[in-house]
């Protein structure tokens, strides 16, 4: 139900406050567009907000944990336990994301959707679905049912930061285990051969990439996901923290909140929540392109183009705090920059303008 | 002499510093390497400054403003006028750099190396060594010891900066018509066609763009500068703030400072400091890269590898305030972020790591 009417609310950009947007950046002190990319975030903003100089306000970023059974097969260099041991490193800033999270001047929001382990750090949220997902390569991730739930975890979590004033969501993930589901999502739904989209991960030499790349044929085998139909997909073989992250996007969509994407586990959540809704893509932001091998195909099967080029796998939502920087510079620049009248400027030769 | 003696007081970096902070960084609770460009930012800040924790502390944005005669020949959209109609609004904060600068910390240091009419707004250093550059489509830019002393302007200014406490340099490039000498330095001194390395700078039509090939094709022509002699293509077919901006990266690079390269003009300032003195390029950080057409093959020629891709053309510093972002996050990764033995988290499997 909930998902059904959060699918339902997501609208498109506004087009009015988007021209307003690309007239007032026209006007300003420089060449007009020689600010790439932050003026096509302010634009898209605008569209997003409705207001035509959009500002950047609280930042949350979401980040998902759950477990895969899929790691019985040896396709990780980390050991399960993992997946429940970093979260006090999340909270007490000295993990990746807390570092770059901080820096971001983000607040981290940690869901334990599907962790194996009871988790009973103070500041996670308990929502979990179910003690990790099945082993893909022998079975389904989850139920169907499951998944619904999963991804409605997400819309959940991200509206109730959104009551509580969050204007700007990043995606996290932390699931040891799971560029393995995130692959065969990947493959399913864009249509790719397992080896395309199948990478190092945590940086496994050959022998376990091979390995990754088998279980993960085997999952498509084993399971027989339909790529119509992104729920079997995610319940078959995907997990409970790429459909909470999923969620997040949907919901965030339909309250017209900007969601900027990390890397290759929430481009896979990314590639669900556009199947069920396609209207999302225009409420995503990408951040940056992964070393992991398939994140580029991922990525323009979703037509979203990365900003920063870093060569980052960490996952946890590194990407994404350190593109909210970029957002918040869009902002700044939309804001603060004069136009060529306000600061008594000469005009540009519009006849030697590229039109 | 301050030219000769900047070049031979270039140093390499510190071995042992660069091998301590790689340590620490394959011991913090992530897989090895996968923070990627970051890693390698701090590792190259610790060769640097031979700190193995490095931080960054003060950053300051050297904006190098100067005119040239070339205008005449209708390369540019701008009129000449808007080199110092400019300056207030980098220094009220209006204009892009003024706006990104302040997001990233930094303060602005706006010189007066070669603007064409006199300029007295306060706050400006003027350290004017002429009036603009000739222009390089009919003679040279200027004369050998004047481009000697735009380059020592630069040095004596950015070791100013670092003398008031600077510890991260931002290039920043203001002057109409500085693409088209920049595609001319490119061209001597990376061996490239002129159309190869020539693009639409402030957004020139078609026609535009091929009178701009033109022009630089007969600056080579004209003024047959001497690829082997940095100095001489700088005076021929370069710019007082290019030279300006190439004293910059000495200087800074002789007091062990890392310098931030923004777009392709400062590029084509860097391809003259690394001619000049090849070891300067490990002081270098690449930030973004451009939307003007060339400025790859510059990168690549340099061996410097950017981390953003915004499409941006600005210049003026914008791209290296932007990644100043990064730099400060490189640092923070390396100083906060715990180690697994720090935070009680299992290890890796090491038999499963790619060596």
């Amino acid at each position: 139900m909930l998902l059904e009417k959060t699918i339902a609310e997501v609208g498109t950009l506004y087009p009015e406050p988007m021209a307003e947007a690309q007239k007032r950046l026209d006007s300003l002190i420089k060449p007009p567009g020689s600010l790439g990319r932050l003026e096509e975030l302010a634009v898209q903003l605008a569209g997003i907000t409705g207001n035509p100089r959009p500002v950047v306000g609280d930042r949350v970023i979401i980040i998902m944990a759950g477990d895969h059974g899929v790691v019985a097969e040896g396709v990780s260099v980390a050991p399960q336990e993992i997946t429940h041991q970093q979260i006090p490193a999340f909270l007490t800033g000295v993990a990746g994301i807390g570092v770059l999270g901080r820096l971001a001047g983000a607040r981290l929001v940690v869901v334990d959707v599907g962790v194996a382990v009871p988790v009973d750090y103070p500041g996670v949220l308990n929502r979990k679905v179910r003690p990790g997902a099945g082993n893909i390569a022998r079975g389904p991730a989850m139920t169907r049912e499951e998944a619904v739930r999963s991804v409605e975890v997400g819309i959940e979590v991200v509206q109730g930061e959104i009551d509580r004033g969050a204007t700007l969501i990043g995606l996290g993930d932390m699931g040891i285990g799971n560029t393995t589901p995130s692959s065969a999502i990947a493959a399913v739904l864009g249509g790719y051969a397992p080896e395309e989209v199948t990478g190092r991960g945590t940086l496994v030499n050959d022998q376990v990439l091979r390995q990754k790349i088998n279980v993960v044929a085997r999952a498509l085998e084993v399971n027989r996901p339909d790529p119509a139909d992104a729920l079997d997909v995610l319940a078959k073989v995907g997990g409970l923290e790429i459909g909470g992250l999923a969620g997040v996007i949907l919901g965030a969509a339909a309250r017209r909140v900007p969601v900027v994407i990390d890397g290759f586990i929430t481009t896979a959540a990314a590639m669900v929540a556009v199947a069920l809704q396609p209207r999302v893509k225009e409420f995503m932001i990408a951040s940056h392109l992964s070393g992991e091998q398939g994140h580029r195909l991922m990525l323009e099967h979703l037509g979203l183009v990365p900003m920063l080029y870093l060569n980052m796998r960490l996952g946890e939502g590194t990407g994404a705090a350190l593109a909210m920087h970029l957002v918040e510079a869009a902002c700044r620049v939309i804001n603060q920059m004069a136009s060529f009248s306000e600061a008594g400027i000469a005009d540009l030769d519009e006849d030697k303008i590229l039109k």
